[in-house]
């Protein structure tokens, strides 16, 4: 089957969302990122509407880049203006890009109510802008914004756009969903239609409104589409854009539609994380393929099954897209789940052994507690290895003290006083911090740092907090997770208890442990 | 054109989610909800391999539902055993709801790896295990498990299990694309065939693995058939189920396909966000048509074009599903919505009041700070009152102090120490408590008890705890919603902090307060 062009516009449409925006050095490390995968197209900014984009066009410049052919985005000339007086036109001269795209109306409803022009010289005024792109040796992609609610209420108008652009010399014709309301049916007769009229390559570029985005893009690809817009995450204004870490793996894996090199697409997982974590918004776990969760089972029968045979409840190999299968700790969950974790500590053991069954039981008591392991499986390792007498506490709490004084001299109001045995030697010390756990967990790091320097990698990168059976109000059971991180690794641990500060205590303590085991066993 | 009805699969597929999990007290608040909405089935649970669901739905009973169709779910009978012997089927008989949900195999791979029998054997299972629950007066529905990509693979196998579950009596057949991993035009050729072949009505159940899980059902309903099976947010095992919060506004908004009362769909943005709220997960703030971001506007042009006309770069109004366009960086937001809350507190204000753009500055104020009043209606109405100067304190903090002590001697290890001031007269006291909210709690009631007796009619029903931006850890930004009551009346307030105890100071504060003056104004 033909190739088809992935056009990303990750820095310049995802930007758009609300909560998301990059500055140069975040651009241009994504422009490395989706380099080295391999993607055909990045649409890096608007020059004319944000002079900020034209530092990051200079800078780019002396990036060596492989596959990506760097695109700058503009609109057609203003109305009534020669085409090389238009500011705009000039600042998107000025980025002195290999391509550049070029956004004209195809909707007459467009034309008459924003533009406040004739049909005419709307046709004019892309022609006019491609034409003159052209002439400066560029690679011209057209963007008909609206394409498919142009068509929809004025096919003739919508397709004389299109034409405008070709005359213009434009080198490829892309279709848009601006507004994202278009359904699959319909965007795929459309598109086989213009594809028949037009030799040009057609591209699409949709908005998820209708939630419908990527099946979108998806059918207009089987329809003849060449080119796929979109953004990394689906990033976009509203509901955001068409998600091309779904669509990326639904053409190459699922319909062997090739779009990135066949060694890339592995990468794609660790991408979009990248993607997210400069973005700096926490990633979609249950995102197709990307996720955290995509592969995670938690059903009894489904784990089963995918144990028999992993085609069952998969839909692809999740190492093919760089991600992992994971089976979820939860009271659904049957033994052979358990079982495969208590290998990872002592692969002798088996599904009948005593053992195995001591730590069932253990398990289900610590849920009946309001423990639930499938978002703590560092805590539950610890769980294992107490039972299995493969345990040794790296220190032991001999008290502490948390006092939250309101209203605060202080710039913290809460601070913590702790007092712990290493080894026979003691260790008491204070901090103070933003509210009383964070005070405590800095307390116990302070109090720690002597005896384990490595703890100073260490940091907690997200903390939940979880009422259960919130009716008995403020003396109602809370369950903590902690996420932390060393750099290398991330672990999960969790704390129960009626207190907060308890069971946060019980989550930093296993942590910690967690930490100190995995180091000494290395 | 012909009705849809909407089944819901929340508590029961979409419990498989990673992450969540349903008390029997959050089920029946999301029933509730639900049927209000005019959903026309719930799946509830499935008895057979959860026995906390039975009690479920025995407390269920005592609800008076006025749209929604209770089913319970549950497999068909094992291999070689008596249907009557089996007893997932008679868990799921004590269920004692109107219909059942029975699920089979309908791909050949399945019934050789997984049941390992033969394909005959499985038919058996699936005429035998519809017929005994026909012969108890049951409503069946067939889920056909795997059923596409066992058509794919053996279309004569896949219906013949149809034609099992059309002889052994089911009112319904669900085509499932249970591994998610089908795309819409073959969805849409597959249902067609089975719509034309059987007289029996078809549903559709897709889950989201290629991030087509909308399209593909919305497709299904193009080809033929009238039910829908999701859960609302999406929520579901791996990439999660159909997400009904799109589905239902696609069907009746954009296609004209009725499915709830045409009076209700304007409840579906607070509905998608209480069931959030429930599972105590994030709401997704970019989903389409129910997120905060679903209509919000950041480019230039667009917010230019939306001014002159709407319906630009506006699918649909966003009105239609309750929520509301909003500008970002902007003030224009939001005005509407909020001169009802103002005109309870003042009927004389109007939308161009400068205390209503003063309010609305505040509420924007708040919002940015982590507020959000939709679960907190009465600390809104003190935020309006405050803002006109119709608010007198009740009393004044001159100071608490909580501390919490680790291990602890006593029974409580928390204790809190409060001073306030009450018409210039002060109070001192003290409390102790399951953890340091619980502490505090008990010692401010207790301080004002002496002044205002009617606080002790007053308790604390709910407790909630939200870390938003969770990313920066034990330091996050926390969010406490409480419930309270008075046996008379039920009232929700907020606090937001990047300290826990600050932030359930601020919301127990707010319901005191709230509490005496709606004492006082009797």
């Amino acid at each position: 089957m033909h190739k088809v062009c992935i056009y990303d516009s990750t820095l310049r449409d995802g930007a758009q969302a609300e909560g998301i925006s990059f500055s140069v050095e975040d651009k241009l490390k994504i422009v490395s990122k989706l380099d080295e995968l391999g993607v055909s197209y990045i649409e890096a900014g608007n020059p004319g509407s944000n002079p900020k984009d034209l530092e990051f066009f200079q800078r780019v410049k002396h990036m060596k880049l492989n596959n990506i052919k760097l695109t700058a985005f503009g609109s057609t000339r203003r109305v009534g203006i020669n085409v090389e007086d238009d500011n705009n036109v000039q600042s998107l001269l000025k980025a002195d890009t290999p391509a550049v795209a070029i956004f004209g109306k195809s909707w007459d409803l467009h034309v008459e109510d924003i533009l406040k022009t004739t049909l005419e010289e709307n046709l004019g005024m892309i022609e006019d802008t491609i034409r003159f792109f052209k002439g400066k040796g560029k690679e011209v992609v057209f963007d008909a914004e609206h394409f498919f609610d142009g068509y929809k209420q004025n096919r003739e108008y919508a397709t004389q756009a299109l034409q405008a652009a070709v005359d213009g010399g434009a080198d490829s014709l892309v279709l848009c969903d601006t507004n994202g309301g278009c359904f699959p049916l319909e965007i795929s007769e459309i598109t086989k239609e213009v594809c028949k009229r037009f030799d040009v390559p057609v591209g699409i570029h949709c908005h998820n409104d209708t939630g419908m985005a990527v099946a979108n893009s998806i059918v207009a690809v089987q329809a003849g589409a060449r080119q796929v817009q979109g953004t990394f995450n689906g990033f976009g204004e509203r509901c955001g854009n068409a998600d091309l870490c779904t669509i990326i793996p639904n053409l190459q894996i699922k319909l062997g539609i090739p779009c990135i090199a066949p060694d890339k697409i592995e990468n794609i997982t660790s991408a979009a994380r990248f993607v997210s974590e400069i973005a700096n918004v926490a990633h979609n776990e249950r995102a197709p393929y990307v996720g955290n969760s995509s592969f995670a089972h938690k059903g009894g029968m489904h784990i089963d099954g995918v144990v028999k045979n992993p085609k069952t409840f998969e839909h692809i190999d999740p190492s093919s897209v760089g991600n992992e299968r994971r089976f979820l700790m939860s009271e659904v969950a049957g033994r052979t789940t358990i079982l495969s974790r208590i290998n990872q500590v002592d692969a002798s053991l088996t599904k009948n052994s005593p053992q195995t069954k001591q730590i069932v039981d253990r398990l289900k008591e610590l849920e009946h507690q309001g423990y639930q392991f499938e978002g703590a499986e560092s805590s539950f390792e610890l769980v294992i290895r107490k039972e299995l007498g493969k345990y040794k506490p790296f220190f032991d709490l001999n008290h502490f003290k948390v006092i939250v004084n309101e209203p605060s001299r202080e710039e913290f109001s809460s601070s913590a006083l702790i007092k712990v045995n290493v080894n026979g030697e003691e260790e008491i010390t204070a901090a103070e911090g933003d509210g009383p756990v964070n005070a405590l967990d800095k307390a116990m790091r302070k109090a720690l740092e002597r005896f384990y320097p490595q703890l100073n990698k260490m940091r907690l990168t997200d903390f939940k907090v979880r009422v259960l059976d919130s009716k008995t109000a403020t003396a109602a059971k809370v369950r903590v997770l902690i996420e932390s991180s060393d750099g290398e690794s991330v672990w999960n641990t969790i704390g129960v208890s009626t207190d907060i500060i308890e069971a946060s205590w019980k989550a930093l303590v296993d942590s910690i442990e967690y930490k100190l085991q995995k180091d000494m066993e290395g």
